[in-house]
């Protein structure tokens, strides 16, 4: 079994084999062709915060201890290509190795803009260790000014800690506000919240250039409607996946970009070969569309899938709701489901209904505000979305209605259910119950 | 409409009666014996522990607000009698009301246990906003020593607040660990750590007597195992249900003790007659067997449901899960669903899993332990109980837990589910989501 990509899909798909089938049965080689396997891009924002103080803290596993599950890691080694009829992997050297199993784990790629200046000195991504420590490297040279690009979740934490660690920053959108997966509405209290704790929101405004002076180091970055002077960018714009290896090698590429898979992760053109994770396309829970949603949780889920049906357990996936939390100081911000943009694409009869109310009771000290909008069928009353935004305490509340919706409860459904109520933990009704009994009550007429 | 009791159960069934019917059709009159309506019971703790400043700031609402809505509430005025024959109230000083539709909410009363002393002088019960005052002029007085008879939630968080405010607190419990609605290995977490935070366990020693000096004033808790000296007893033995009026009226009383109603709050003997909250008898969710849990938000929804019924719509009582969150300090503790001794009560084949992992990613500053402990039907793996013990930020994921086990879903479900991540919120896995993993592997073998 090879496994191209030591990462979140690929470890866990090389994991849940093994655990299936013993060292005598099974040889397991996984290629990463970075520096190191197994570490947490989603921390480096933290580690580049300062919250996280050694960078080996977010390396969950290193290959020694994957050595000693008798599974190969080799970092440092790329795979060049893959021989679909001689069933064999290519490494940077030529080194070929054959195949009986391969799990195709390349991961994702950030999305940048195709604007002049990008290469400039100065601006990084999000996604290596190896950014994480150019980043941290430019602020301890005395980094003033930052921008960040986009507004997704790896951008808005970037742009927290750069602000604990003294930067100005202001945050450069194309949308007109952040967090594209939210409503209008609820971005827009994002944006506000944000703008309050002294961010520069610059929203609505496509970036068109990296400014950058003689040396090639970056400068500014405009837009339409100004030019923001920095000394650091940072690319926030999500990832794409990495499918490079897999197109050249004659899989099929979804209509996401990302390799088609069936459920079981098994590639829909090769059905011997797996494809897990950022790479890899997967389908919505609530539409059955095809998706590609580049998180960590998803790439683990799949990995495990891929490495137990090669471990010959059927399993399959049972695809993704979106779901996603961030925080930026105090706000939380947590979104499932469907936003009402994508309710419309996919046809549905829908309403919503959003509510006000506070994270504890409000006579408990700490009781933060919290907005919680649900999106629900129009007569069905079935759960299809739900965005919260709030203070401490606001952002898990999201897996409450993500476990509703997973379920296929409806609003009534989740009105009635016995959720935990004491002073300092919520209201007496929980936000989420006083969410669905509006949306309930409204459905009744 | 008469509605006897002003408090959760018995506003909610006149708020959403008078949503439905305006007062031209229904006059709507509610009977309170206490000097204030609507007021958080819940609360009493934490305006004891100074972390709620103004009494008032517990009372949801007055009467005058309550007048604004055309609903007339008479605090200070206690029910002596039903009529149900004749179909009247009868108040303290021979006033007779006519009702054409009753509600009974006459709540709960304190448990105490059947032994001498208990009407001395520093005994407390943590019912009445009145409690809570005589407590806090207590503790102005001087008070130094405190014991709390009972581990349930309220005393729990009496022990807390006491502690805060530099009493030295001794918890006395009949049973071998606080909180019977936990197994005993979660219980016993929970007191290893209230021990470490500096309280004197006392368990497995029911109260024999309250000492007193010659001036009926209490000196100390006496036990077989010991007497522990004090200057405030406090009682936290939890609520029964206030019958007397109901029962000597002629309603049929449940198994528990409480008004035995229909899943509308009807009453099962006398259908014209409704009761909700504290004082009625419910049903759980996964047994279907009657049930007795003494909690505002059971009672908001039952006064709900026959508020509903009366107004004209027909509504039903979904039933308990018995669901329930507390904190000691930085201790988090939730629970829903059946106990192991529920479990094998009620005759299921189960299983249990217990898990331990971090409320964050391991790196990310706060991450505090957490042990999940799931119980699941063997076959089916359908979710039957649940509890967690551990740090800042525990707690509440019993919300999720309490969700999937409403829905009927099985621990695989769960372990599918696309719960949020991200570093300050959750480990890659969710730990719920690793405890119903594990769950789910064993079942699958």
């Amino acid at each position: 079994m090879v496994v191209i990509g030591g990462d979140a899909a690929g470890l866990s798909a090389a994991a849940q084999a093994r655990r299936l089938r013993p060292a005598s049965e099974l040889e397991i080689v996984v290629l990463e062709q970075g520096p190191d396997a197994s570490y947490s891009a989603c921390g480096i924002p933290y580690w580049v915060g300062g919250l996280v103080s050694d960078r080996n803290r977010l390396i969950a596993r290193t290959p020694a201890e994957f050595a000693a599950r008798d599974i190969t890691v080799r970092t440092g080694t790329r795979a060049e290509e893959i021989d679909l009829s001689a069933g064999t992997v290519t490494v940077t050297g030529g080194e070929r190795l054959t195949y009986g199993h391969l799990v195709v784990a390349t991961g994702g790629r950030p999305a940048h803009p195709d604007v002049p200046g990008l290469d400039a000195a100065g601006v990084h991504g999000v996604h290596r260790l190896a950014d994480g420590a150019d980043i941290r490297a430019a602020i301890a040279a005395g980094a003033k000014r930052a921008v960040v690009l986009g507004g997704g979740y790896i951008g808005l934490e970037m742009a927290e800690v750069l602000k604990t660690r003294g930067l100005e920053v202001t945050v450069v959108l194309a949308d007109p506000v952040p967090m594209a997966q939210l409503d209008t509405d609820m971005g827009e209290r994002v944006c506000k919240a944000m703008g309050d704790m002294g961010f520069d929101m610059q929203t609505g405004q496509p970036v068109r250039e990296i400014e950058v002076d003689g040396d090639g180091v970056v400068q500014a970055v405009r837009t339409d409607a100004g030019s923001y002077p920095c000394d650091l960018v940072v690319l926030g714009l999500g990832m794409g996946p990495e499918v490079t290896l897999a197109r050249e090698a004659g899989l099929d590429i979804g209509v996401t970009g990302a390799i088609d898979v069936r459920r079981n992760q098994q590639s829909r053109s090769h059905p011997e070969i797996f494809a897990a994770g950022d790479c890899s396309q997967t389908f919505h829970r609530i539409t059955g569309e095809p998706a590609h949603i580049a998180l960590g949780t998803h790439a683990n889920k799949q990995g495990r899938i891929a490495g137990s049906v090669i471990g010959g357990r059927p399993a399959r996936f049972a695809g993704v709701l979106g779901t996603a939390v961030t925080k930026v100081g105090d706000l939380e911000v947590g979104r499932t489901g469907l936003c009402t943009t994508q309710a419309e694409d996919n046809g549905y009869d829908y309403r919503t209904e959003t509510i006000e109310g506070t994270t504890r009771a409000g006579y408990y000290p700490g009781a933060a505000e919290i907005a919680v909008k649900l999106l629900s069928e129009r007569g069905s009353g079935l759960l299809l979305g739900a965005q919260v935004v709030g203070g401490p305490g606001s952002g898990k509340r999201i897996d409450v209605l993500a476990t509703a919706i997973w379920a296929g409860m409806t609003a009534e459904e989740l009105a009635g259910s016995d959720l935990s109520y004491a002073p300092p933990f919520s209201p007496t009704y929980d936000p989420v119950v006083v969410a669905a009994r509006v949306a309930s009550r409204i459905e009744q007429g």
